[in-house]
């Protein structure tokens, strides 16, 4: 396998239209209104999340760090890893720094780096539920404390901010952290022979190393990936040790989980397929990616490959969610995918997004780079309505307003977005993510730089290289490169041809050429001081179908333009949504509305509704010749859903 | 509204061969098998049952009966009603002496008598658990005590055995129960203003005082019945009253329902639609059937109209079965019938059988009728392995072991009949409907004689007539009357034509002869000294649809012939089950197999099959048209599914 280089990428700048609109959101709306909700300074409603947390509506994250720092007295409030929220919010507020240099904004930051600090023991430990309420338990309840899962989303957020204004304090913390942890964790003599109940130090282990170049942070991360599951009651024996009793317990019933929802019954090597908890699958296949990549570990990187063949090829909603049943967060088997019970957690689509750029870094397919382009314009975006302040932890395929109150199987899937959760890991765990999505266009080779989103963006690489990419992307697939090589540097210029575009034309210096796609790539060596590339991508609205192998999609089809997935919704269409049959040839019309949604191009379908029976009918009738009328559906994107009146929504149409 | 007198129908027969391998079955292998279990002698795995109670493996039925006697010493053991397990096992076998005399059986419920009554308080009381470990607690948290569904039961049991026997001891111990009861509850001064969680005792009262004609006992039925629900409150303020700790629940996680779980909410004729707990709900309505014919109480009549609408026009699965969540074992809403998810208890398809039969007695209405017989012949006898030692308590219409397995939301959902339940309502409950089956052919009024069901039987009445109905039904539409009138009585004959029999042929002494159909019967005046019958109801197999407001059969079929409903099973066909599709005229063959599942009608029906994708192909594509084989899909009878290899099952298959 090869180990590739640091990427030689120096800078990008996003221009596109779409993620600009979202990047400026996250500074204007997103970061401001969590800062508010993490002070317990918005007035707002805390849903009951769909693991029944946060009934007492509050989150308290900022105060339990300052509780621990010694600014307030006070016992901790919510879970283990409240920390998290203003880590990953943290993190995202560095990455705006970025695209939107913010003074006020960093003074905030800058007093959060100096609250972190001071609230970090002299060890290096920080996690402000133990510190507070049950410092004599520390590492002892591993199963549901989430304390390397804590400290892992500051030594990111760290890495981010040092990197983004390079505040040594920012660092420094998190160097303290890993070196904490690598003092209690490990197989020698009087360490702990464990790990995680929560995959997450890892990848965050191997972002540090990254940026300090010290093994040592690799090598921890390496352990904690091979150690996991080679003693599957290592949670038990702790817990006995710990005190058997379930009032003792951190987080309630999640003892009663299985050792597979925690990836730990068995060593990683040997699991066959991804099991239980969704988030905890991607960020553990995150760090194994990073880690397969640094250390050559093949094991990690056929275990990444096992778990992403069988995500993507048989457990992936077409919108790219992952975790199809809310019990556990968790995947369930093999093209079980039904799609009104279906989690699809944000995070685990953020997740999967992290995973795909590692894959990306390991190997130049286009499938890794299609998964990302799926959960960018699907998944992970439907998790944040357009106003930025109002957040789905579940991504439901399809939802009824009725269902979700009337029928307790369902009560997980929200038909609106929440202010807030409980458990509030998804909001800024995706503020973070379109943050830095500059970072998710370009992997960078030794001799080949891939150009796998279209994305529009002005980009600067070493040898005074320059690529512009511009376009109306995801509404045009007409691609524009202007790359420029002053210095005539000799390089690969990869364009990943998406799964959804078989037909492609490609035109250099304005004439057509035909190359090879390899992978999903087509190659170009560049040479000369510039070139300019028109790609014009197939744009046609696809009418798809699920493998027959998925029971819940069988007769049924999705309509997708580009990677954008599209849903009826009932604030256009007449309910009840099931009551419409679409052809598999049906015509359809596609405009772009500049007014709706925020601008969304519209798709406009042809199908057939039947008269709805009357409430007074017999149940069961014999069948008959259906009464139907010819009507247009029209359809939205998919991650534009839910931000008009409460009503039913449908990505899978019944087929006529 | 007409009140009828007490049916002067004095004996029934049945001599149909179905319904008679079932009733011996129950005399050879239901009744003795439970026996042993509830003595705790069956070598038996005990499932866990759907509301995962039941971890001790064990029943303990009859020891707490003797340990409330004197008899033996320990504590109580399962659940506070474990005593009904017993109760509704006498009743069962009580209704088999009528057909099956059977002296050692009868000394073993004759001891069983003696042992309940040695077991009764001096006041009547009669529930072990709290006689055993809490009698501080009597009558003190009804929420959840089932305090009077258990006295309830046995009342019911101790009619049947009085009738069946003339055993004076077991009607005795009944009316002190009643009598016990009717000195605790009231809104007199010093009495609980109250009743219990389950609604049960009311159906029995009513019972009781048919035996009895003692109208205390109907005006104590009554009052429960308007009681019920005047004070929402109630439950609360007594569980406040007997320590609120939920340490002090009998059964944990019951309060947390909600008050329309127990018709509490408000008082039942305020009540819309039935909501909550299915099986209290038909529960429920068979009280208020009797107590509204008896005291021509018009909102408690208004109250089941109300119920039967909504239950059988929008919330019934087309094999009778009723409760579409497991979660409280409950209702959902209108039109909202998952077929992978339902419940279906087995207990409510026989409690809705109940009911139907109690608005017979009301008004001549062929529809409830046929529900009887779609319970009969669908729904609740699915509950029993035609060996008649494996029970469902969940009767989905769509199973697939690999759901059960794999995804939560269907763990309930079992694809084998279990051995037993840790709750085991549903076994004894379906042995004494079978057991009891000749009490379901027949309404009578003052002037006239319905016979509503094709179970071919010999009938006797008074002035002497006698019928005899002759026929193979569910397999054959020929059915055959006999009517002797040696004292040329005057009366009329009603006989149902089943709303799935829109067209029949009738001749009367070998003569064709048209009758006008009303509300579901044709009726025939007899005064002769005898007339012969002969009936041919259309038994075509019929393709059948779900009103399409139902989202879960939208574009879905169903076969059903005659009042069977029939199944496609794994054991019959390949799997995947979903990958068929019907056509709405597909072509069908019908054949009666007397070697498979215990001699049943098989109807093959054509279909399409997609050929399977490749596991490794990608898991969605555009559409493409179908590469299909022809194929027959063999359906068998839906109450004998799950008597073979385990597999996948469905009801509704994919229109073509
Ligand atoms: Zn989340
Ligand atoms: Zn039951």
């Amino acid at each position: 396998m090869q180990v590739y280089t640091t990427p030689k990428l120096n800078k990008v700048e996003v221009t596109s239209d779409f993620w600009k609109r979202y990047r400026e959101l996250v500074v204007k709306e997103v970061l401001p209104y969590q800062w508010k909700v993490m002070n317990d300074e918005a007035d707002i409603s805390i849903a009951d999340d769909p693991q029944n947390n946060g009934e007492d509506k509050n989150s308290h994250a900022v105060a339990n760090l300052k509780i621990a720092a010694g600014e307030m007295k006070g016992h901790h409030y919510g879970f283990p890893f409240q920390d998290t929220d203003v880590y990953k919010w943290l993190e995202a507020a560095a990455y705006s720094f970025g695209y939107h240099p913010n003074p006020d904004l960093k003074k905030i930051t800058d007093n959060l780096i100096d609250l972190i600090a001071k609230a970090q023991d002299d060890d290096g430990y920080l996690s402000t539920y133990f510190q507070i309420d049950a410092p004599e338990r520390k590492f002892k309840r591993l199963q549901q404390s989430h304390e390397l899962y804590t400290m892992g989303h500051y030594i990111e957020a760290g890495v981010a901010y040092y990197n983004a204004t390079g505040n040594q304090k920012a660092l420094d913390i998190a160097t303290r952290m890993a070196d904490c942890i690598d003092s209690h964790f490990g197989l020698e003599e009087g360490k702990i022979p464990g790990y995680d109940g929560h995959p997450e130090i890892e990848l965050a282990l191997s972002r540090l190393y990254e940026v300090t170049k010290n093994q040592k942070y690799m090598d921890l991360a390496h352990y904690f990936l091979t150690q996991r599951g080679q003693d599957p009651a290592f949670f038990d024996k702790q817990i006995k040790a710990d005190g058997d009793s379930v009032d003792r317990d951190l987080i309630p019933g999640m003892r009663d989980f299985p050792r597979e929802y925690y990836l730990a019954a068995e060593p990683i090597k040997d699991q066959k397929v991804p099991q239980g908890h969704a988030v905890r699958v991607v960020y553990l296949c995150t760090g194994m990616a990073y880690v397969a990549r640094y250390t050559g570990d093949k094991d990690l990187l056929a275990a990444c490959d096992r778990f992403w063949n069988d995500i993507v090829k048989r457990q992936m909603y077409i919108t790219g969610n992952i975790g199809q049943t809310t019990t556990g967060e968790a995947f369930t088997y093999d093209y079980d995918l039904p799609n009104d019970t279906d989690y699809g957690e944000t995070c685990a689509s953020v997740g999967m997004s992290f995973f795909a750029r590692q894959m990306l870094n390991i190997r130049a397919k286009g499938e890794y780079a299609d998964v990302l382009e799926k959960e960018l314009f699907n998944g992970a975006l439907s998790g944040m309505s357009l106003d930025g302040k109002h957040f789905f932890y579940v991504n439901p395929l399809e939802a009824d307003p009725a269902g979700s109150k009337g029928n307790p199987g369902k009560s997980h899937v929200l038909t609106h977005r929440a202010d807030w959760f409980g458990c509030a890991c998804c909001p800024a765990n995706l503020a973070r993510l379109i943050a830095s999505v500059d970072e998710y266009l370009y992997t960078v080779n030794e001799d080949t730089i891939l150009s796998h989103q279209f994305i529009a963006n002005e980009a600067e690489f070493d040898d005074g290289i320059k690529v512009s990419q511009t376009n109306h992307f995801p509404w045009s697939g007409d691609i524009h490169y202007e790359i420029k090589n002053p210095n005539n540097a000799s390089f690969k210029f990869g364009i990943r041809i998406p799964s959804w575009s078989a037909n492609y034309e490609l035109s250099v210096d304005g004439a057509a050429k035909s190359l090879p796609v390899e992978d999903g790539f087509i190659y170009l060596d560049v040479d000369g001081k510039s070139v300019t590339l028109d790609l014009k991508l197939d744009m046609s609205t696809k009418i798809m179908r699920a493998s027959n192998r998925v029971k819940a999609d069988y007769g049924k089809v999705a309509v997708q333009r580009g990677p954008v997935v599209y849903a009826a919704e009932e604030a256009d269409n007449e309910a009840p949504l099931w009551d419409y049959q679409v052809a598999a040839d049906a015509k359809t019309d596609y405009h772009f509305d500049e007014k709706l949604l925020d601008g969304v191009g519209v798709v406009k379908i042809a199908a057939k509704r039947e008269k709805l029976d009357d409430v007074n009918a017999p149940l069961y009738t014999e069948v008959q010749s259906e009464d139907t009328e010819n009507v247009d559906l029209t359809l939205v994107p998919y991650y534009s859903w839910a931000n008009r009146q409460d009503g039913q929504m449908r990505v899978w149409l019944n087929k006529d």
